[in-house]
């Protein structure tokens, strides 16, 4: 027996050393990841902590560092805005570089169709090809947007092999070839990643070099959100709509003084980024990217209002549709055993095949010349933005600027034609080409379809109204309608409001304003009830562990409280278990962390200890030091004056086999042998006696005032304060006395619904009963009877205890990942 | 002894009843407030048990109801946005037409300047004393801005007379007199009261007539927040910079989930207030409210920008002066006991005799001509963000619009003075004229003088760059610089930085977008280093029940803990408490709040019961029915078959002097005195034993998990739960013995530093020894091991009681007013 459960121990501490020293999980998507959650009280407690940490030390260094900590922050601010225009900006350049290469590849070999075929299609399916092999090698984190995993951290959870350089290297590079390649593919999302990435790494570059205040992981989440701001603030030059667009997208709740951090970097951001265009004598003074120049004095009429509604609501539908379409095509490849064995097999087949496909389709002496196929994205936003009247030639404009919409013109087809197919076709390829394995996002293909979209409708009005609705005043403005547009079809696909101001940051005109701000709260209002976000859903493709947000539909949500939802079986712990007990807690179950009870009687909820903590704490006891001490000791009582020296040196405690192995070959006497066997015996009862005693909590670090919920709380309110605090998990208690645990899966599968499933209805049989009590719930009075019971010293019919407490199964622990 | 403690106890229960009933506090300012923390938590306990309070009934209508509440925040925000964009309108053609009288008083009566004078001055006068009295007279809560009162109940303070019918019609009639005088007087922060006012009285409304969702408080704060945003949004026609500015104004925690809300309403207001301004054949079309001219294409040279950064920071330490001088005024104002007295007596004095001051020196024949003194404050905006540029003669612009730019011309006078004695006139002017006890905003003055300044360093650059600064083909906007000083000091005194978005929507051009956010970001650092917001200041000046915000500089505050600040003679009850113990405790304290503890040996922390449970605990213990029966009793057992009628059916228990009263002048035998006195002393005694009995806590609404906070809490952790939660007052525990208690007050207290003036220094000379320990701290170690020998029955010496437990003396109560 001794043999046994050391054996088990041992091999159970090197399984959770090798866990905790790389922790990879693989799931069903075939990535890899790292996933803790950390409960943000803690890391708020560390941070009060962290600067006085070697307080006697360098207490007065530490109040230094504290007091300059704003100018380090503008510091930080400033260094990652300035790195992140420069990484904008290079990259900008190389894409555009890429995309030349490949108009003038496809340009030099217009004598043989063919080979220009070869060259069009080769160019962009060895780009991605490499794009996606480089981040598979590199770093599998740096697939995909990003938004999504940002949501998480930011949430609390640590996804650490997210923010490492090497994700930087591949995202940066994998981003550049998959964009280079020309497919519909957005640098939007990834830039929130690659931003993220270099506050992570400058925060430890000046924590290694300046230390103290860069440490604390409070301070570096306050940075990671000022950095998602900067990187959709220099992806589009647009600070203020990068700054609302990050929060919308990443937060819960917001911080308000965080605000200006997020502000001061993206201006500065967007101000470096557009400043290097100037200096490399691209344009004359800093403007917007997508500059437009509708007429300012009658940018509308009323009476287009209903068109624009029209078209939010349009685009609601449509982002919903993006949105269902890119899971589903996820979800189809995953179900398909055979195709889905065979793709992680030969990972590189499949961005292969989807950019052959895309590229073939798009080829502009084929079909591509019915869908403006040789115009890079940004060259078709230009042209969809244009404020000429595409289905009317001759009208005379005041301004007159080099666009690109000859391209959009086909001598034997239609223009309504042509936007009609761009529009279908670049749907589902921008679908599509979003699940391949490289890093992209999905904002950029999205803007350019609602743009299209929005131009399309604007065509329709001016061929409807040739003169205009009031006469010959004042005509529509098609490209007003597609600013529209695509500000709608992005709202409607990313949840989001502010797709309003970045459009009017990307075009300089904010004329449009009431258009766009009616369009965008309807599509908003329209996708969001019929499906979640882009990047809720690819949250739950991936299956990271975020909270859900409570949909606006889901009422019922009220009625579930966290009695309904809350793991009874609590694994604890009490002031008067053995080290036994701890031992059988720690080798069954695998929580973070454990409820610290007074007696199991009184079950009065004293704290929580970390799984760590405890395991230190048993090594402690067991430990080697002791073990050596009770054997000097057992020599000297049974006045044997050799002290088992090979035994000593060589044995480590919980290893005593290896110890057998070690010493078998060696020359060693019978009499050494029995002797050994003998203390081998006296060790067993040892450990026996070590486990029966009572743990000693006295050098155990005690979270004293976990958080508490009650068992009445609703739903409603258990997400709220989950989400304010970060939690991970909160205790239930009632009176005191703790009586069950909810963890963010309950939450998760409450919210999700599948509450329901698994037994509780939306408002269990019993609730009605719950709120007969007049004034105080019957469970309450009953503790709280015993309490006054017990206290006043009468005697209690002793409870029988929960059968088995200690089954506190797999799929009640807090932590799922 | 008897009679004294009775009547104490009716004295103070009428005291008690009243104090709830009006609740009125008089401060030193004058103004009659009524304040009570509540605790947003107890407010979602409340949520959430709403709906199901009288399940048993109507729980089939409560799902109904749950069921269509998104439909009903539709409805709800389009009507509020409806009801504010008309209150708007109306508001702005009233406040048109006054100000159309007064230029037609002022123009008919230029004959005789006398005359004139008496016109131009006695209009304004009337009107802003008229506004003072009537508000005055009708609901003194509606002077002022409103903004620092909202961000007040959006805190979760309940200010009850601030969101009344009374006010709504006080402050709506009141800032029409006030703006149409044409003092330099803002309606953007009465307006955030006023949109307020509306959503509580429309709740109201749809709770009285569709009851059910309406009624609950959490929804109403949600509801309030949304009103802020449409106040400011259909203010200025600007819905984008509304929402952002009013999140940035009234929240510390924003809930993003909350943010379309605030999008939906002042979009769909904006729209509205403008399509009114349209229908009225005011306008062709919605454009901005003062919409721009400047060129697109280049719309400042880059060698600019660091004349805008001095603009920005200029303009950064105007606003922390204006800040300054506001305050200065009211406390001056308050110190001058002599002038303090005569104006609380003549509270029309001061607005009177402010008014006759500021309207002498804008009289336009008079001084008035050197700094524009005929312009109302929308021409003068106008004006100033022309495109043309002042100070050079004969530029021809491409644009020519009806402006008001002639005004500023001065046959003698150059420009520059002009704008200068406009600027400083104005300055204190505006500083003074808000501190008037009428409703009235800041901001609009402020953007004036900003503008002002703006133009000023304009005109400047073009003097001294008249061909611009790259030659002649893009000369110097100083429209450009007028939107970007606008945009920097408001953005200055009200900490913003959203002003910014407002410019954009006010102008209609986002072209000078990183001009103005340099500058409002340069603005606000200077100023948030210098001075509070004006809000926060006015917040100080009216001692209004805030949190204030940790300031960047303040990083003693990570060093201070919990510890530090707690009061540690905590007023609690116990489970073996008898009904005296609570009597006392309800006596000597005003705590809103109780702690429940275990026992006074444990201290174990149970929950937490409200002061009114524990008052209906008392008087049910000490009921008249009871009473009754006791003496039915008594009666019974005494074999007296009279059941003292007399005494039964007209004394109430709470006075029974009042009964002796009653009866002695009465006919009565002596028999019967004698009786009633033998009855006195009985029911004394039945007293006596009452109140030595044990509470039962059956009947009593326990808050079973009340917030706790450990004693190694920082201060920066507290603040921030404080503010995410809106606490009220939070329990300290170690090991779940109660220790101390922290309420808004002692954080208020730490955070403005006059804890270190108590005696407690920013580190406590033994803060290092806290650090000493290893893992655990020592004061934790003692805590558990005290249990652990209490609950392995080892004997541990009593602990001294603390000795003046119940001494928790009035300013460690929670609730300051």
């Amino acid at each position: 027996m001794y043999g046994r459960y050391t054996q088990e121990l041992g091999v159970y501490a090197k399984e959770e050393a090798a866990r905790l020293r790389d922790g990879g999980v693989r799931d069903g998507s075939g990535l890899r990841r790292n996933t803790s959650v950390r409960s943000r009280t803690a890391d708020l407690l560390e941070y009060e902590k962290d600067p006085c940490a070697k307080c006697q030390v360098c207490a007065s260094r530490c109040q230094k560092f504290l007091i300059s900590r704003v100018g380090e922050d503008w510091i930080f601010l400033i260094l990652l805005g300035l790195l992140m225009a420069l990484v904008s900006w290079v990259m900008d350049y190389a894409i555009a570089f890429c995309q030349e290469a490949q108009k003038w590849m496809h340009g030099g070999l217009d004598s043989n169709m063919l080979l220009q075929y070869i060259a069009w299609v080769s160019y962009p399916v060895v780009l991605i090809t490499f794009s996606a092999g480089f981040t598979q090698i590199l770093a599998p984190q740096a697939v995909g947007s990003g938004i999504p995993e940002m949501k998480t951290i930011l949430r609390g959870v640590v996804l650490k092999e997210y923010l490492t350089f090497k994700t930087f290297v591949a995202k940066v590079i994998g981003l550049t070839c998959a964009l280079g390649s020309g497919m519909p593919l957005g640098k939007e999302g990834p830039f929130v990643h690659v931003a993220s990435l270099c506050a992570a790494l400058l925060s430890k570059f000046m924590a290694a070099v300046f230390g103290g205040i860069y440490m604390n992981e409070l301070r570096n989440t306050e940075m990671l959100s000022a950095a998602c701001a900067v990187g959709v603030g220099c992806c589009f030059a647009a600070p203020i709509g990068g700054v609302l667009f990050s929060i919308e997208v990443t937060s819960t709740f917001f911080a308000v003084r965080n605000y200006w951090r997020g502000f001061f970097a993206a201006t500065f951001s967007a101000f470096v980024f557009r400043l290097l265009t100037v200096s490399n004598q691209e344009e004359e003074t800093i403007t917007a990217l997508f500059k437009t120049r509708f007429r300012l004095d009658f940018p509308f009429d009323l009476q287009e209002l209903p068109a624009f509604a029209i078209l939010g609501i349009a685009c609601g539908f449509g982002g919903a549709l993006f949105v269902y379409l890119n899971r589903h095509i996820v979800e189809c490849m995953r179900k398909q055993k055979t195709i889905n064995k065979f793709l992680l097999r030969k990972r590189l087949v499949y961005p292969a095949l989807v950019t052959l496909l895309v590229s073939t389709l798009t080829f502009p002496p084929g079909f591509g010349q019915f869908m403006a196929g040789q115009l890079t994205q940004h060259e078709s936003l230009v042209a969809l933005f244009d404020n000429r009247t595409w289905c009317r030639q001759g009208v005379a404009e005041e301004f007159d600027y080099i666009s690109h919409h000859h391209a959009w013109k086909h001598p034997q087809v239609n223009i309504f034609i042509t936007l009609i197919l761009f529009i279908v076709m670049k749907f589902w390829m921008s679908a599509v080409a979003t699940t391949m394995p490289v890093p992209c996002g999905a904002f950029m293909p999205v803007f350019l379809i609602g743009a299209a979209f929005g131009r399309l409708v604007g065509e329709v009005m001016a061929t409807m109204f040739p003169d205009g609705i009031h006469g010959d005043v004042y005509p529509i403005v098609p490209g007003g309608y597609a600013v529209v547009g695509a500000a709608a079809l992005s709202g409607a696909v990313t949840h989001t409001v502010s797709t309003a101001v970045i459009v009017f940051e990307l075009t300089g005109q904010i004329s449009h304003i009431l258009p766009v701000m009616i369009a965008v709260i309807l599509a908003n209002a329209v996708a969001q009830a019929l499906q979640p976000s882009l990047y809720d859903s690819i949250i739950r493709i991936k299956k990271l562990p975020y909270l859900p947000e409570l949909g606006m539909g889901h009422h019922e949500k009220y009625n579930i409280r966290v009695e309904d939802i809350m793991v009874r079986d609590v694994r604890f712990i009490t002031l008067n278990s053995s080290y036994r007990d701890l031992q059988e807690m720690l080798l069954t179950g695998h929580l973070k962390t454990l409820a610290l009870v007074e007696c199991r009687d009184s079950m009065i909820l004293l704290g929580s200890i970390e799984r760590l903590q405890l395991q230190s704490l048993l090594s402690l006891q067991l430990s080697r030091q002791r073990r050596l001490e009770y054997l000097r000791q057992l020599a000297q009582d049974n006045g044997a004056h050799d002290p088992l020296p090979s035994l000593t040196s060589d044995s480590t405690p919980s290893s005593p086999c290896a110890h057998v192995h070690l010493n078998s070959p060696t020359n060693t006497s019978a009499r050494q042998v029995v002797r050994f066997l003998v203390s081998t015996q006296q060790i067993a009862e040892w450990e026996d006696q070590q486990l029966d005693q009572l743990v000693d909590f006295k050098n155990c670090k005690i979270d004293p005032a976990p958080f508490q919920l009650v068992e009445q709380t609703s739903l409603h309110k258990t997400h709220t304060i989950f989400s304010l605090l970060g939690l991970g998990h909160a205790y239930v208690t009632s009176m005191g006395r703790l009586v069950g645990v909810v963890s963010l899966k309950e939450l998760r599968k409450a919210i999700e619904g599948s509450v329901t499933v698994t037994g509780v209805k939306v408002r269990p049989p019993l609730a009605s009963f719950r709120d007969s009590g007049n004034t105080t719930s019957v469970s309450e009075v009953t503790e709280l009877h015993k309490l006054c019971m017990r206290h006043r010293g009468l005697s209690l019919p002793r409870e029988p205890k929960p059968p088995n407490h200690i089954a506190y199964c797999q799929n009640s622990e807090p932590l799922c990942e």
